[in-house]
């Protein structure tokens, strides 16, 4: 960790002179917090923390901008380590080529990738790589598995999560082995998946629960599935979950943004842009919420849902790429390998698609007869209009492809 | 900005090896977007954007964390300015020694502000220095001032945001004298407050709202209240929002967390902290806002509300200033010019205080009978059961004051 010493930088920063006190967010303060991983030391580092970060990463090139970017990972991953000193969470660094033979006993296998020990478990991070995002993934991750529902009022803050997967069980007490299955299960999807809890009689009559009946929430459902053949084992209920784990809608998170794009249909994503907290966009959400529901049963589509408030510092790189107004609602078919997209056309935000007319254009995707091929002749008369070609470093592979045409 | 080149960093990191399209977030690509402003080229620069962003900076000093703190400011800059380089926003510096005329002339009086210019208006930006708040912010003012609803699902969005102050007017079109006044008086509080408005009897009548009247709704309340002695005047307008600017509840945002830190009453901060999306946090947060409702003409009480979610870095501060456990529901006195805090007890997140043991503690907090000086001895000699006195580079300070006693 020398290198940092030269590149001392908070990523946040501190405001330095203000008269008040309460709010200061931390800079980096330039200690070596992040240790390098060898099969030497591992040993004693796992038995220290309670969680082991570790960065997989491959050996550091001459390349001038691998450098850079692995040093950034670095000072990202040291600001972490100094927010979250007092938690018991470690931070490494594991060298692909130097430290291969440990790699491979820890079964990493994606260069790049941030790993998390905990326990027997190997959980990978695959969100956005920022401070605050992987300081909020570790925290969730130190909380206990699974949460206990005891009142009415947390009956509505559960009622309330809707935009991701949510599990709801039944049980006598702590001590019910049908329980202890249930939190073992949830332990496999902390935190990407939340899991509840109740041992109280009324509470699981306002959710119409049976005792040790486990009922799963897809995202945007009204109705939960109950399990079927409880009590259930660990494993019966850890398989049903990856099972039903992609859903008819689903909202795309920083925290597992990567993962979520990756588990894409034959290649493509249907995306949807709206903001929630925006009238037309929550609009437009509803009317979404309203073909997921009725098309659930449909193994083929899962619709991306994209809020742009998550996201401020991609919505100028999606207009772009996309060729979109992100000011509006807007629903496309985007081709996940070289991000080409055809859009619905929506001709004002006053007008929106009603669900049938939506479902009609989704049936044309899902048939091929929407796609993202048809219209490239058109596309590359129209690529010239904008004078921005030089405006954004990531997109230098695209020029390349134009020249073979 | 040639220092900058030296200094070529993304705050945030490109995904470099990835396989897919579509996710790729910007790193700063090192050219230089943000130029020193001077009495020279102010007026052309001026003329080119349709809004201008203004940094006004104490002159660089020799001392090298100044140098530092000014440079990441700087790349954090130059990366909003990349991300939004097609908007039509400037981005300056003003030097606050060189160009003292012009900041004068500018109406700059706070050296380390980001002041915004849109057409007549200043603006300043009083959140958090980091590229994704910045841009967000940035978006948010170009948007029109006032946002239109004409549709029951609006109407539903609309009355789904209680957590800040929105108005909403009902006018005969947009060429009514009465809706233009409205919109000014938007531009004076945008983005900070929203104003909607509406042009549809049907949605009006859903309202209940009169031609040319406007209600304001303070954050949490559930009964507007309609502004006296329609119609008016932009400036009757403006007037009646900053009267009642400080409401009884209020949730801590990042654009604007410094100067509402600032808006304290004598000194103290009344702060909740309540995870939203926790069940625990969302009953505590339930409870808040009864007694906030029970309370709203007591011009003395203002609660402030943080979701530690909002503020993942500042989480291991907080707990460590405050001597707070942050995974469950809190409500306190923050004196604001040293941190010095006391908190009420919660013996067991179960079994959380009711709206009145709320409201009896909140009154001998008014009162004086809790403070946050009174247990400042017994303080003392616990301030020693941590063993992090060099983990938060921000607290220097604090030995220094021990060192007094």
């Amino acid at each position: 960790m020398k290198r940092t010493h030269l590149f001392i930088v908070g990523v946040y920063l501190l405001s330095s002179c203000r008269a008040e006190e309460g709010l200061n967010f931390p800079t980096y303060d330039g200690k070596d917090r992040v240790v390098s991983l060898s099969e030497k030391n591992f040993k004693q580092v796992l038995k220290k923390y309670d969680l082991l970060c570790l960065y997989y990463h491959e050996p550091v090139s001459s390349d001038k901008i691998a450098q850079k970017q692995f040093q950034l990972k670095e000072i990202v991953l040291e600001l972490v380590a100094q927010v979250l000193e007092h938690k018991a969470i470690g931070f490494v660094m594991v060298d692909a080529k130097k430290e291969a033979k440990l790699a491979k006993k820890l079964g990493f296998d994606e260069e790049g990738s941030l790993y998390i020990l905990k326990g027997d478990r190997t959980i990978e991070f695959d969100g956005e790589f920022a401070a605050d995002v992987l300081v909020e993934f570790l925290l969730d991750l130190i909380e206990d598995p699974v949460e206990i529902l005891s009142s009415k009022l947390e009956v509505q803050a559960f009622e309330r999560i809707e935009d991701q997967i949510k599990l709801i069980g039944f049980f006598k007490s702590e001590d019910s082995e049908y329980y202890k299955a249930f939190e073992e299960a949830a332990e496999h999807f902390q935190p990407y998946i939340k899991f509840f809890a109740t041992f109280d009689k009324g509470v699981a009559k306002k959710l119409s629960l049976k005792m040790n009946e486990v009922d799963f929430y897809e995202p945007f459902m009204d109705e939960p599935i109950a399990i079927p053949n409880k009590p259930y084992t660990e494993e019966e209920l850890v398989e049903f979950v990856k099972e039903h784990q992609r859903p008819t809608l689903r909202r795309l998170r920083p925290e597992e943004m990567f993962e979520t794009w990756e588990d894409d249909l034959n290649g493509i994503h249907i995306v949807a842009f709206a903001e929630k907290s925006d009238p037309d966009g929550y609009e437009f959400l509803e009317i979404l919420k309203q073909v997921a529901r009725d098309n659930t049963d449909n193994p083929d589509l899962s619709i991306l849902w994209i809020d742009p408030d998550d996201f401020p510092l991609l919505v100028a790189y999606w207009e772009k790429t996309f060729k979109i107004d992100l000011f509006r609602p807007q629903i496309g078919v985007v081709n996940v390998t070289d991000a080409d997209s055809v859009w619905m056309e929506i001709p004002d935000d006053d007008d929106l698609p009603t669900a049938e007319e939506l479902e009609d254009w989704i049936e044309d995707v899902l048939s091929g007869k929407i796609n993202t091929e048809d219209d490239d002749n058109e596309d590359e008369g129209e690529d010239d209009d904008d004078d921005d070609d030089d405006d954004n470093s990531d997109e230098e592979d695209d020029s390349d492809d134009d020249n073979d045409e």
